[in-house]
């Protein structure tokens, strides 16, 4: 992609890659809540042990962790979203 | 909740729960791709060591993990979802 000679990236790749995207049936915003003026929100979470439940509803009140509110969700709109459990195992 | 005596418990503690759960505005099905059968996809993952970035956008092609799509739906619905990144780290 270059114009005159300069390569010249699309403004960004973000809307480049969505070019050729086509969003499902009810595809709509995910994130209703959480940091909505953030461009992304990408949480970076560091473990030694144990066990964590992470939210992937985005409607927590204790995000990125899980509190159970995907459980209302489901039910409110038929969905069949649930957390995600990473456990750490010692080697 | 009794019935002559007997403790029933509603139908399903979701709905139940779900009585007084009232969803935002623009609210609806966030996963429209995955097991779509089950009635609830919880994910467990161990872990001993590394990173691993996992999907919340519920579009990944190789879910539980994030494959980047999000960046296209972002685009596509002006959404900000993002993955979440987990580290292990050597107590």
């Amino acid at each position: 992609f270059s114009v005159m000679g300069v390569n010249t990236r699309p403004i960004s790749t973000q809307l480049h890659a969505a070019a050729d995207y086509v969003p499902k049936e009810g595809e709509g915003k995910i994130n209703l809540l959480i940091d909505l003026e953030s461009p992304k929100v990408a949480n970076m979470e560091e473990m030694s042990s144990g066990k964590k439940v992470f939210c992937r509803c985005w409607l927590s009140g204790t995000f990125p962790l899980c509190d159970g509110t995907h459980v209302k969700h489901n039910a409110a709109c038929g969905d069949n979203v649930g957390p995600l459990i990473v456990t750490v195992k010692s080697e």
